[in-house]
């Protein structure tokens, strides 16, 4: 079988072109076997590019541990760089079928080579009881202050279909993201529990972003906590409406849209490098 | 440039047939960029496979900092069945130079694919100043007493190119390995460090074994570990001269010759797959 690895961001995943090929069985097993770092492909999942009956294609995509994804921000991008590069869908703009619905993705291209694609991430959810947060029973929590373990944070609470609580701080140390992190993230006052960004402010059209995403840890770039980061740095009076934000796995540039109301976020997609896997 | 992705007890080299392309320029920053985990093919380092002049093969290898390494008993367990395999060496017995000589390995293969790779390890060093360790001043370090933070454990020192501290236990627990490991590994009583190995004893002929390695952490196998382990477990009257021992990365089987005092080594080498690396 061939595959192709390819990563946004940092974020990486091992790709299966099912137009050139069946769609492989055991996909949850497969998925285990070919993310292992150290015995597979290794990857932070795999993601399948089908045929879509309602789109230019569909990306189904499975964790490390086999489990299924609705959508990946980061994946998504490379699924629209593939499409375009190995010459399935050569078109600037593309929709892509996911878990969440066809999303539409604009492509920016150097020769014949996808190099940044833009994403419409949709509309920030800020209504606590939405989020969901307990921390005001009603309307949006911006910049409210949040007792934990000695400290007081400043947190501003935005889903973007899962929830973030966003923490702007002086400096984003490992004594917040690792020692804080994992406590908000199970805090009773997120009744789902929640995805938490520490970010720094460089300017007001520049951040820097530390990463606590729920069930994962620390990670390289989260493009939903991205959007909620830009969308509170709007709403606390701190940013612009677009930014630049730099995450440990690379740079991503946001834009909330002042009429839509929508989040475009835009980011790299690279190909790493493709193979066989006889497993 | 062609790939291939090889792992030995979980010890995973990208490897470059360089009987069938040129060397590639600057192996040092390759190495880097290709051991990344997220943003290359991702392993513990690159291995090149080359014509030698005095033997079957040479093997060089890189670790994933781009420093280069004399040997690796997991990796050179690769390197033999890629020569078989891949039909550049099909020969039952080969001898491969590597940084600390030429090496002569044994080969039994399934059909026509290797499965398993025995190598002579050479014979153990016992005498103290010579693993280097001031635990005795001359002799051999054989189940010593070692007290090290409030602990006390018992101790065999066996040098096998390299320092291990061989510690028979009840159970390798983090505590142990995680908590004390770092600890001996830089005690002044071992002058150049040392690599630390924590064994369980399931009975004469099996063991279990966790090792912290000098300057790795705690790692998937160590095959000159292992060796070391035989050793001792002979040494203490633990164990016979024909051992199977389980590491995390999987399972080797040792020997320690009575004749020639050598240690041979017999361990799984698994092609995971091959690509194209452009970059």
């Amino acid at each position: 079988m061939q595959f192709t690895k390819m990563q946004g961001a940092g974020n990486d995943y091992v790709y299966i072109d099912c137009f050139a090929q069946p769609t492989p069985a055991d996909v949850d097993k497969l998925a285990i076997a070919i993310s292992d770092r150290h015995f597979g492909v290794g990857g932070d999942g795999l993601v399948l590019i089908q045929p879509s009956e309602i789109a230019d294609a569909r990306m189904r995509m499975f964790n490390a541990d086999g489990s299924e994804s609705e959508m990946c921000g980061n994946a998504i991008r490379c699924v629209a760089k593939y499409l375009y590069d190995h010459d399935i869908r050569r078109t600037p703009t593309l929709n892509i079928e996911t878990g969440v619905g066809v999303l539409k993705l604009e492509l920016q291209a150097e020769g014949d080579r996808v190099q940044q694609v833009t994403v419409n991430m949709g509309k920030p959810i800020l209504e606590a009881p939405r989020v969901p947060t307990t921390i005001l029973p009603t309307g949006a929590v911006v910049d409210e202050p949040f007792e934990i373990d000695g400290h007081t944070l400043s947190v501003t609470c935005v889903s973007m279909g899962n929830p973030h609580c966003v923490c702007f701080v002086e400096s984003a140390t490992d004594e917040l993201v690792l020692g804080l992190g994992p406590k908000i993230e199970v805090d009773p006052r997120f009744p789902n529990r929640t995805n938490i960004e520490f970010v720094e402010v460089i300017g007001r059209g520049e951040l820097r972003q530390r990463t606590w995403e729920r069930g994962s840890g620390e990670t390289w770039a989260c493009g939903t906590g991205a959007s909620a980061v830009c969308a509170a740095a709007v709403l606390t009076g701190r940013a612009d409406r677009e930014v630049l934000i730099h995450l440990l796995g690379g740079d991503l540039r946001l834009r909330w849209d002042e009429t839509t109301g929508e989040i475009f976020k835009t980011g790299p997609a690279v190909e790493v490098f493709s193979g066989q896997w006889n497993a």
